[in-house]
């Protein structure tokens, strides 16, 4: 017969894709459509990278090491050590993108039915992930009034069973930018040692931490080495979303030689990416310095903004380039589609992306909006005007 | 428990991976060894594909559409035509490799548990695919004496039961070099139809057919269209192993469904690799000329050059650049490991790859090897000589 399988049939469509033909809709209407609904930034690539792959001179694309190319990984063994990750050659192993890295890293440990504890809201493609893998995604709930924070130790307790294979964090995150603190992350690394669980630590926006403090990496907590996998990615760091080429990181010998198994059977990571990933290893820290204070002036601006709409909540995030606001609507689902299918204030609109998605927990998120600000401050400023236009407009608005 | 999951255990070494620490430790002690044992062809890349990645002038290398660029896609489209198959943009999807096409086909149509019948021998990274996506492999054989030629349509109806969901074939073969004809290609197609089956036809080698015929393809059977699933790779093609490109073609709209949804959930193909495959759509006929006249050469070379030693059998080829040869040993995987271990003539040895990792019965192939013939013809004589030499003194010979 010819059917799909149980997991096609399974696989979630994606809650932001959902809105993009009544985007297409608005645009055709000669709307101007703000896009903070995905996490695509406007910031230049890391020139350094770009000039790599100008000046290779390659006569033949061959395949490169499935591990990576040597030179590439002994620069990142050199790049983690920068960051205070002190790990070896042997312990990384070039993945195409971050996706790849998640997904090697659920496959190698875990069997059908094992259950992976991810706080909500948490990133929707990690659903497919679980799906592809026969994993169970067990959410716990992060509050939006206490900025998302990691739940209490208690509450991780609850939710440990049998078949708890480990921790999925995303830190800093995405959707919510939180970062979490070091204090909070030691007593995860002390569940994980009590229970015998991984870590996997998708740390792929280490470099966009708005504190003073420098980022806490699961890869600092001291005898954990055999629980953290750590699961990373150029694509936000250098603005290299293009290039797929990611990383999985672990100090776990038996880990990093089942991962080589699955790296082996996919022969190789792009040979471009490669090139440009190992050309950004030479971007100058004022590359950086730059790209954080623009997000930061784009963070203030937007949360200070969003906050300063009646009726709007949203906690200042310290990393990531995202946010999660509460929105005094019936539904966001409704409201989003609502703002693109219906709505124009000067010829503009805003698309966002509900929150539920997001959410493991049905029920959960209903009022909640994801945005991102990876646009310049004067198209934010617009964006909000008009979200500011649309809530007083809006008929399923609540608590008028 | 920090376990690792049963598929990462279940995940087969490559066979021909095994035995890349002995040819390391032949070449340390200086013997030049003459590498037979890979699909890594020495041919330039399409010049085509080099110049459009240098002339690219990006300034962020965005995530691109999950299906891949429109502009590659409809490319694409004319390149089918141009053999002959017609689709249109939707039938088609860019992904990350002909891997990746491969373990998407497997994903979206088997449920775990379920059987594909697969001519052995075969690749044997579908060994890899297979566990990952908890399929299992029902091989049929083929037989060296006869060119590995497409089975009689009664072996198929022997092999298929209540679970058996496809077929999957390559061709021409990878690693035997067989080019199954129209005819046997009609006839698997009536059983396809008749048992409600999917043909996944990895037609990766399209270019590489050695018969004044141009190559039939699954595509080309009438009345197939919801059954036939094609994966394919531009690796090979123009000579660009390293850009990760692959497509998945089908008429079957559920099936293209159910793949957008994995594509989506890993986002994107790599913007390089896009770049560098839709420039080589523009590559010349010269090129291929040039290339296919090279091949047929060498292919002419080894492959006479193996009948003429004596004991040792290797059909004629037609399509792709492998061939697998018999040779009168006990064992060609200790005969592959004493060639780099023990042996060598004039300072040279040859590595090859052992067949009986490319079977799913146990027990067979135990006496072949696969060779393939990306080396220059000079190369390829000296590796034949060493051969020849190799069994005169080879202890584990048969038939003296």
């Amino acid at each position: 017969m010819l059917t799909l399988s149980k997991k096609a049939q399974a696989m979630p469509a994606s809650p932001i894709r959902k809105l993009v033909p009544y985007a297409d809709a608005a645009k055709k209407r000669g709307v101007k459509v703000y896009h903070l609904n995905i996490g695509q930034p406007d910031i230049e690539s890391s020139p350094q990278a770009l000039e790599a792959v100008k000046k290779a001179d390659l006569k033949v694309i061959e395949y490169s090491n499935s591990a990576g190319n040597l030179s590439y990984r002994e620069g990142l063994v050199k790049y983690y050590a920068s960051v205070g990750i002190n790990i070896e050659v042997a312990d990384l192993i070039v993945t195409s993108s971050g996706t790849e890295a998640v997904q090697f890293a659920l496959a190698v440990t875990c069997d059908p039915g094992d259950e992976v504890i991810v706080m909500e809201p948490f990133y929707t493609n990690y659903n497919a992930f679980a799906v592809q893998n026969d994993v169970t995604l067990v959410p716990i709930s992060c509050e939006i009034k206490e900025g998302f924070k990691l739940p209490a130790i208690e509450e991780f307790e609850k939710h440990i069973t049998p078949k708890t294979k480990g921790i999925l964090i995303c830190n800093p995150g995405n959707p919510t930018g939180t970062l979490y603190t070091k204090e909070a992350l030691i007593q995860l690394g002390e569940i994980a040692k009590k229970h015998g669980l991984y870590i996997y630590s998708d740390e792929v926006y280490r470099e966009f931490c708005y504190t003073e403090e420098p980022h806490y990496s699961c890869m600092h907590i001291p005898g954990l080495e055999e629980n953290v996998i750590l699961l990373d990615s150029v694509s936000k760091r250098y603005s290299l979303c293009g290039v797929r080429i990611g990383a999985i990181v672990s100090k776990n010998k038996e880990v990093m030689k089942g991962v080589m198994k699955y790296a082996q059977a996919r022969l190789c990571s792009p040979s471009y990416g490669q090139i440009a990933a190992e050309g950004a290893l030479s971007t100058p820290k004022s590359y950086f310095d730059a790209v954080k204070a623009e997000y930061i002036e784009r963070r203030n601006v937007l949360v200070n903004g969003l906050n300063n709409i009646p009726g709007v909540f949203s906690p200042m995030p310290m990393g990531a380039f995202y946010t999660i606001a509460e929105l005094p609507v019936d539904d966001a689902d409704k409201f989003a589609q609502w703002l693109l299918e219906e709505f124009s204030y000067e010829g503009q609109t805003v698309m966002v992306a509900p929150a539920a998605g997001f959410y493991g927990t049905k029920g959960k998120g209903t009022n909640q909006v994801r945005m991102a600000y990876v646009l310049k401050v004067e198209d934010l400023k617009n964006a909000l005007k008009c979200l500011e236009e649309a809530l007083k407009v809006y008929p399923g608005r609540t608590n008028k």
